[in-house]
C-alpha cells in the first residue's frame, strides 16, 4: 500500500503561518446525526425599515443614513475598537501584560438594495466595493495610531452576520493582530533569504500544478490553498507583486472585483443557497514601514461542509490540537472550478 | 481619564500561547440582532435504542456495545486518525509539505445512562472518568508511534456534538499538534530560563490576586484566564507540579474530578440551561522525553455570551486578525464564583 493524499491521515503545512492541518480523507463516509442549520430562503425586500443600514433609516446610535446610491461608510455605533481611549499600559510579573488598544470600526454598506449580496451585484457595483476599500485603506493608513487595517464581511447568520443588508467592516488599529502579524513575519524572512515574495511565488507554483485553481483573470487567482483549513476555504491571490490596496491599478482592482464576484457566484451555487462566510484581505500593515514582502491576499472562510445545512465544527480537538477536515483541498477546487 | 481595564478597549498577552485577545469592555452595551440558538430542554431518557453508544446497541461499525456500568472506551468507528496506513512524505519546494499522520481516535462514554452529563453525575462518577483517562493516557503512551494523547469533551448541539449521550474524545498521535506544542515551547523555555514552571506559577500568582479564581481544592483551582477569549473560559490547574495523568495520586484524581464537576454545575446554573462547550486536557507530550517543564491542565471553551440563546461568534475580525471579547476575564470570574 502506497501513502495516498486521497485516501489517508496527513497532516500539512501552511508556509503562510506556520501552522498546520490534520487532513482525514477516509472520513467523508462518516454519517452525520448533528445539528443541522435552517435554511432562510426568504424572499428579501429591497428596503426594510427596521435596518440600519438601508438608505434614509436611522440608525441604533441615533443617526440618519444618508440616501446613498452606491456605497456608503460609516463609524461602528458600536465599534470594539475606539479612538478615545487614554492610553495605558500594565505589566505585573510574567504572566499579566496588557495595553490600551485604539482604534476604529467602520461599516461598508456595499449597496443601497437590503436584498442583495456581492454574488448578486453588478461588476460595477462590486468594482465601486473595491474603490471604497481601498479609498478606506488610504485614508486610515494616513493616521499616525493606524498600523494595520482589517478589511472582511461576515456573511450569513450562521458566521454571526446580525443583518442581512449587504455589507462589510473595516477595524484598523495600533497593534499588527496575530494572524497578519505570523504572516508578516513568514513573508519577510522568505523575502529575506529568497528575494522573492512568498504570496505570488505560491501563486506560481500553483499555476504550474494547476489541480487546485478554480478560476484566473489577467491579475489574479481563485484557489483552493494547500493547507486550507475550513472545507471550501479559498484565497484570491495576485499573479504578480501588490503589496497593498493603495498600490492597485484601476485594471486591478476591476480583476479583483471579477475574482470576488466569480468566486462568490460559485460559492451560492455550490449548495443552492446564499452561501454563508468570513472573508477578508490580508495586505501591507500601515504602519509606515517599507513592507516589499507583502502581497495583498483575500482570504475566504466558509463554514458549510456537506449541503447548505450541515457545516464543519471547529470544535474539541480543533480548537484543543489543531485544525482538522475531511475533504481534501484538491477535491474541493475541482468541485468549486466545475460550477 | 485614566486607562481603566473595565471601561477601555485593550490586548491581554497569553504567556501560555504567545498569542493576544482584544478586549473590549465598553462593547456589551451593543443590541444583539443576530442569530440566537434554539434552547432544546426536552426531557431526556435514560436509554435510548437508537442511541450509538447506550449499552447494549448497535454501533454504526456494526459492532455492539456490552452492557455497561461505569465508563466504557471504544476505538471511534470514523476516526480521523486510524493506526493502519502507510507511512510516507510529500515535499515540493517550499510551498507542499506534507507527511502521513498515524494515530487512534477513542470514544469514552462517561456513563450507561443517556440522560445525563457530566454536572448530573456523582462525584463518584466523575472520578471513574478521570480514572478512565489515566488508563487510557498510560495504555496509549506505552505505544512507540503516539507522541500525544488529546483528551477532550465536545458538549453540546452548538458545540457540534452529535449525541448526548456523555462521552469524551481521545485523538491521540504521532505529531504533537500545534496548540499543545505552542505551549510546549513556551513552558520550556521558562522552565530553562527560570528553572520553575508556567503553569503553578501562574497559579500562584493568580491564588494571591484572587479576582479571577472560582474555586479551589486541595489540588487544582477553577480560574478564567487574565487571557480568556471565550465569554466563559476557564481553566482548572494545578497547585503544585503535576506533569500527566500518569502521575496523578489517586487524591488528585478525586480533586480533579471534584473540580471538573462543580465548575460544570456552576456553567448549567449560569444561563438556566445544560451548559455547552468543548474542554480538554492539555498535558506532557508521550514521546518519551522527560518533560519535566509540563503541568497539567484543563480548559473549558463555551460559546454562550449572554444567555441560552445568544453566543459569541467567532467569526470575521478573529479569524482573520485577532480573538475579540467583550466582558472581562475579572466580570466573567465574578459571576461564576457568585452562583
Ligand atoms: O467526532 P464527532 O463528535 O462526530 O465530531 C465533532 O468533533 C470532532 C473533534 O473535535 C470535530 O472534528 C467535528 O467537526 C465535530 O463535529
Ligand atoms: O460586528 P457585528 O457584525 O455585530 O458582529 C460580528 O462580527 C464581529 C467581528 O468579526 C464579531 O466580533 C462578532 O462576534 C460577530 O457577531
Amino acid at each position: 500500500m502506497k501513502f495516498s493524499f486521497e485516501e489517508h491521515s496527513h497532516r500539512r503545512f501552511n508556509p503562510f503561518t506556520g501552522s498546520y492541518v490534520q487532513v482525514s480523507p477516509h472520513r467523508s463516509k462518516r454519517p452525520w446525526q448533528g445539528q443541522q442549520e435552517k435554511i432562510v430562503k426568504s424572499e428579501p425586500v429591497t428596503y426594510d425599515p427596521e435596518c440600519f443600514l438601508c438608505p434614509g433609516n436611522t440608525r441604533v446610535g441615533g443617526e440618519v443614513n444618508p440616501d446613498y446610491t452606491s456605497t456608503f461608510v460609516f463609524t461602528n455605533d458600536f465599534g470594539a475598537l475606539t479612538q478615545d481611549i487614554p492610553s495605558g499600559s500594565y505589566e505585573d510579573g510574567d504572566f499579566f501584560k496588557a495595553k490600551s488598544e485604539r482604534g476604529i470600526c467602520k461599516v461598508i454598506c456595499f449597496s443601497p438594495d437590503h436584498s442583495k449580496t456581492i454574488p448578486q451585484l453588478s461588476q460595477n457595483e462590486v468594482f465601486e466595493v473595491v474603490k471604497t476599500w481601498r479609498k478606506e485603506y488610504m485614508e486610515l493608513s494616513e493616521l499616525d495610531f493606524i498600523n494595520y487595517v482589517q478589511i472582511f464581511e461576515n456573511k450569513g447568520e450562521v458566521m454571526g452576520c446580525s443583518n442581512p443588508h449587504p455589507h462589510g467592516q473595516i477595524w484598523a488599529q495600533e497593534s499588527i493582530p496575530d494572524e497578519p502579524l505570523k504572516k508578516q513575519q513568514r513573508f519577510l524572512d522568505y523575502y529575506q533569504s529568497k528575494g522573492k515574495n512568498m504570496v505570488t511565488e505560491y501563486v506560481q507554483a500553483e499555476l504550474v500544478k494547476k489541480e487546485r485553481i478554480i478560476y484566473e483573470n489577467d491579475s489574479f487567482v481563485v484557489l483552493v490553498p494547500f493547507w486550507a483549513v475550513w472545507p471550501f476555504e479559498t484565497m484570491i491571490a495576485p499573479k504578480n507583486h501588490i503589496q497593498c490596496l493603495a498600490k492597485m491599478s484601476d485594471t486591478q482592482m476591476a480583476d479583483l472585483a471579477d475574482a470576488y464576484r466569480t468566486l462568490t457566484i460559485k460559492y451560492d451555487r455550490l449548495f443552492d443557497v446564499s452561501f454563508p462566510y468570513s472573508a477578508g484581505i490580508h495586505q501591507a500593515p500601515t504602519d509606515g514601514k517599507d513592507h516589499p514582502e507583502w502581497d495583498l491576499h483575500m482570504v475566504f472562510y466558509p463554514p458549510l461542509l456537506r449541503s447548505a445545512s450541515v457545516k464543519k465544527f471547529m470544535v474539541g480537538y480543533e480548537m484543543l490540537a489543531n485544525p482538522q477536515r475531511d475533504l481534501t483541498a484538491e477535491k474541493a477546487a475541482g468541485v468549486l472550478r466545475d460550477l
